[in-house]
């Protein structure tokens, strides 16, 4: 989980959380009923917009853009360059009990079709036919994200519409009004703190990451092409250092 | 009819109502003049904006769009290898029978195409042709759902501001103010459910839909190419499989 | 004139007015000031924006585009097919006395340049140069049209701005303060109902309008060529109908 | 000056301060410190956003364009037509008699490369990276004016909130209230205009003459290259006249 | 420093801060809870949405463009002019010296790679790659402060929901709510000023340099090219001027 999300969390509803404390107590901003109405107005809104699999599948996506532990390509650079010695050493079948033990899927099938043979073009048509399946996922959630932070505030305004209308249908007693208004106001609230604090800055979240990943992936495919061509640890690194940053690149080298 | 649209409608609508039952009755937020001028007045500039024969073929648009059962591109994929089985066996001609019963159309006349002995490029010609106008009743039928989303608050707080003219013109009585303001946001809210709850999840239902069946006919017309072409049928199997996403396909290897 | 457009204005401006007798009666709704901010304002700010022949032509344009008659795909269609049998039993110098009863300029002028033998490569490019002038004098309108829209309720709120200054300055008498609170909020009405009801529809109907006479268009051409190559009718025929859905295609074959 | 900038700047400005005569003078809607901050802090928000060059050059290209006299296309034909056939007889050096009194730079220029002998391509290369120029600095215009209208209304908003804030603080003199939000409110009403009467209609403005000057020079290029090439006289005119909508080359021949 | 940006700051806060003292005095515009919650919350938001290092690393972009001064094309210009000269005269290795003290890394080592006998090729794709980091760094930082622009106003309705809430279920006394709901609109004011006044022209000014500085890179490496081709001084000169807008080259020729 990378720290500026916490933080952000932390920052925004906690600051949040402080701000009604300091105005009185939480008790006043919880209404479960107008909670319902937003949170469950606007999944509903977007169950009609969106296949129900799609839905569903975004919690996964959004955790694990959430907690997914920063990349480091140098890390994989490094790893590409020892594969390549030893590659080139004892031959491309002794990586097999090498990628035994990697927990990344992507470039555990990458090697394993270079150990199986397959010519550098297939490989890489298949492996980016793989990458455009996860960018499409990525993309899809990011939609989602952007969808409920659009609806979010108008089932917010719809619930604060229903609950002027009730107090101005009866309004005799002028020391009620107050506090009905209070509370016709908090799905407006709701709608607000839903919209900006979670699905706006998720769906922003994954369009970073999904940035992130896509070069992650393009580094693999471009080693992995490497090592199915048997290239020299060497130029192997100069290719993948081409993926960084001069900035890296030079802090690297100290 | 698939069911995330089922739960969304019920969801969404669900929690308006019983949020309204909760504050006091549904009396009081209905109003038929209120009603006719927003429904009435998002209809009208609906059409004057597009053809009328275009406002009435929506509703059936969204109508199949909305009840379509889920496609299974793995059922159709199943079906195209047994067609490639039976007609190696007994010639393409003997698929004759195989159609008759088909209910979809399109999937219909292109075998009808192959039989016929039509070259596989002038079936893709055709059959993209069709394709075509498919997309674009979709994209009408997305773009004019999404034009009533933006008229119907438009319509709302003309309404309202109908509503408060005449209240405040006449503000003689204070007990009346309320009641009367009430009214006078019901436009506004009737405008607000149009819009969000109504036409903007529908017309993102028709762009979602609209991608699956353009999928659903790409893999078709490949498929229709393939028989007509006398592939194997393990061919045209691996060939079909390149539509699914990985998940899907390793759950059928299953 | 299209029944959708009378319909719509119909539907729209006359709900509008029903909701109004229905409240007291039009004339709180009558404020000529109040108007002449609004609609002469708007008009301002787009003769700032456009030149005034352009602002003044758009008249013409909106007009043409709302009374024109829905456009027969098929009898155009029929026609050629007719041109072609005459032309290829009388030869193409008979056609002459056909078009002069013609009161589609464009097919008049592409006919009578086939007759005095320009070539089909020619021809096209005249009559594409004139289909672009027609595009972008559509496109024009739409957008001064769209622009009208977006600055109307912009002055509807200046209007109403004006109106709350004046009556805040002056709040002696608290009976005054709801009528001229009315009176301030009659501009944003006129601003809402000038973008919402008149501008902005008229601008989707010049856009939808353009679509179907520039695939009108796009068919005389491809008629008109095949006239100047001579085609056999039965040819002419297939060829225009591929601009038809299929749905139409069938419709006509029964 | 075109007549439609005056007309509309008229009917604009006019219409509200006539109404704002009507409802009780003048004075009410003057304050100079409200003045200052959405006029002073617009400018100052777009000073930030763009270096003061340009800030301060978009003055003189918003005078330019609306003070332009409006460009006769056909004048400029006519001009070409006589200096072809000048050309013919006299030889094309005979044109640096002509051109001395030219007031347009751009045309002066490109006829001052044809008499000095370079290739028609190199007279065109030269010409077109003045007119990308020349486009870049109206497009720069245009976005400058646009910004502001974006700003104004935020520095309106602001100025209102500040308003609003110290009457708030200071309630209580209740007879105070009226006056104290109509002067806030001024500030709002301000940016208001300074957007939808001033800065977007010019930032409109700028695009449309941009396209008009677009169409000139290029005319102008065709011209000069044909003159460079020493085409006949009826040629150019031919050429030339393919920039004119059908409309004006008819009312031209009359 | 450019000076736009002081006088645009000066401008916007000062007359901000003037309304506000004459208004009564700054006291009434400082509340430290709402501070923290708009500029926290929008910072937390912000955090969500990009990673840490990105959001951290803006302000350094940030000040870089404020602060840069203007960048002096012609001198550029006149500085090839002189390496060229020296070039030829007493060969390329003899800018080594020259380079030593310029304080542009991106020109150094541009330099430094002809010294070191690169191919002109190889020479411009090694900076390409340079620039294009350099144009993302750009990006992101005016996207990062475009967002954090967009999340302030929410924060800032966010902050006065909260205000309003608590004002209206504890509203015993009529005296506390005049202050009580001028506290709540101080967040909706922060807001509006983290937005118009800091964020957008922060964004629009990274834009602007963005331009700028891209240009001036070109213009460098079309210098080190021509430097590493050997190319005539007079040569450069030309090829680099056309960089330059018309009225800079002729103000320069003076």
């Amino acid at each position: 989980m990378d720290i500026a999300t916490i933080l952000g969390i932390v920052a925004a509803f906690g600051l949040v959380i402080a701000s009604i404390f300091m105005g009185g107590g939480l008790s006043l901003f919880i209404n479960i009923p107008s909670l319902m109405i937003v949170v469950g107005g606007t999944l509903g809104a977007t169950m009609i917009n969106y296949p129900i699999k799609d839905v569903i599948g975004v919690i996964g996506v959004a955790k694990k853009a959430i907690l997914a532990k920063e990349i480091s390509l140098n890390d994989i650079i490094k790893r590409f360059v020892e594969y390549a010695k030893k590659s080139r050493k004892e031959g491309i079948l002794s990586l097999e009990s090498e990628i035994k033990d990697l927990n990344d899927d992507f470039l555990k099938k990458g090697i394993q079709l270079s150990i199986d043979g397959l010519e550098p073009q297939e490989i890489r048509e298949i492996l980016e036919t793989e990458v455009d399946f996860i960018r499409n996922r990525h993309q899809l959630g990011a939609e989602i994200f952007a969808t409920m932070g659009a609806f979010a505030p108008a089932l917010g305004m719809i619930g604060t519409l229903i609950g002027l209308v009730q107090m101005l249908q009866t309004m005799d007693d002028p020391s009620r009004i107050g506090p009905a208004m209070a509370v016709a106001l908090l799905t407006t609230f709701y709608g607000s703190i839903m919209a900006n604090i979670i699905c706006l800055p998720i769906a922003g979240k994954l369009k970073t990451r999904s940035k992130e990943e896509m070069l992650e992936k393009e580094l693999m495919i471009q080693g992995i092409i490497s090592l199915s061509n048997g290239d020299n640890p060497r130029i192997i690194e100069q290719k993948l250092l081409a993926f960084l940053p001069a900035s890296k690149r030079q802090a690297r080298e100290k």
